[in-house]
């Protein structure tokens, strides 16, 4: 029997609302437990909104609180929905101080609220690498998994990859 | 380096589809292609319509070729999408006869045609216990993954669990 | 100013609702008031659901209901939301009995909860054509209306035509 | 019979995109077409792309382009497509400028490629008004139809509603 997954919420555009007064993307309130219901899923999972940013504008301090929370939790595995601009910065840094964890972070391209998300996709792929791969910290995008170590955001084509 | 993993599609709610002429469900063609777009999947998949059937009139050559093709093909990571009413037949089928290979089973409670389907949530994380599981034979439905031979739909409540 | 519009819900295509544990499809409840607040409806709109059937099980009963709803209540400009099958049975019973209204019939080949529905777009038009043609009894459907007596479903395309 | 009805496309909300490479919203090509497929529309249209802009930088010019358009072509009925910051100051130019014509203006709330928009409904009641309404100028959103010279939007609210 697998531990509850702890589920931490960042924001990034997994969250991202429209707002019909003056047609600007924000946040407010997260949609991950109609995402979870979508999925019918039946993970025991604890949820927690740590922040709702965009992950452009996540700062040291963000990213802290952030590990802190990953390290003092007693969850074993651990997912995190984070913006895509910047999640590789975070993984090195949970990748360089966590152990004895399975940590995935996960984000999506398109907002949830928009109808045709991959976010979905990523959800499903996130909690189910955070079940079955040994301890270590991973990004779980485009339906793959990669090593903190050894991923980045190719920016130009919107997906993810390994090093050079 | 991951080897693709073969994707097998034999039909079941995933692929249903609402026939606006007389009111009824029927299959044509798999969404499988749309919903690995919709997904932004980069995971290198080998898609194959092996039948397209509910998996109630699913009958023994039916899962006989199935077990055939999982067999004979070279893949070592295969997903099927099935019907959930007899899955865990054929994933006892499968699970007797196969080793050496990881093969995960899943479907959808709601029509992927139907806008509001947990099939994506599913397929991310068939695709990701593909991936990441040891070999054996699983089905992968609400988050979760179950060994062939401990697992069954509960009807009423339209979710599966572990025997006993 | 014009008055309240009547919405008398008889059921059809428009809400009909997927039954995941057995794959069949049912009515339970209307879905018109989460139409009518997706498209951000401010015509002031009376709802009555009447029944909740398929038009090919409406029988002359059901229809004699609707012909003294339509009488009997104070409103000049009604909308019936109607199976597509039969609709023009129905359009006939009410086009040859009410005087002094304005009764719009509208429905959907694709159900609403399927999430690409013509639904949304044939309450728009009825609703606008109830608010803007002359008494007597029509059709909206495809964008355009027919009157009672020159309108039948071309069951092969899918459509509402022009008699002869 | 009635003539096709021009259509004018001029972006507005109903035509913003999410740019998933900076999660911005933009305008790229018109969503016109797969809306009238979506609601099965049979009306006779002739479509065309003036512009593409966020109304509030919809210029005098721009709006000599659109009042040129309407009055040159041969249509009777003319819809146009139009953001709603500033919908009712291209409504008062047309209706004083234009006669003969029914002319009516829509948009939306929510862009339609979000999946759960408005505008699917406004764009039926707008092609049902512009068939039943006698010659003039009108903008129809909400359900409800009002004239050039007794109409605003409420931005605090986000609906369109009569003047004093």
């Amino acid at each position: 029997m697998i531990h509850p997954i702890r589920l931490f919420i960042t924001g990034g555009t997994f969250d991202k609302k429209y707002n019909e007064r003056n047609g600007t993307l924000f946040f407010k309130d997260t949609h991950m437990s109609s995402m979870l219901d979508l999925g019918r899923n039946l993970v025991d999972v604890e949820l927690r909104t740590l922040m709702m940013v965009d992950s452009l504008e996540m700062d040291d301090e963000d990213r802290q609180v952030l590990l802190n929370q990953c390290r003092k939790c007693a969850n074993e595995r651990i997912v995190i929905t984070h913006g895509t601009d910047t999640m590789e910065v975070t993984a090195r840094l949970l990748g360089e101080s966590i152990t004895g964890k399975t940590v995935v972070l996960t984000g999506a391209m398109i907002p949830y609220a928009f109808g045709s998300s991959d976010g979905l996709f990523n959800l499903g792929s996130a909690l189910a690498f955070a079940q079955s791969l040994p301890e270590g910290v991973y990004i779980a995008m485009n339906g793959r998994y990669f090593t903190w170590d050894n991923v980045r955001k190719n920016k130009d084509a919107g997906v993810f990859e390994e090093l050079g």
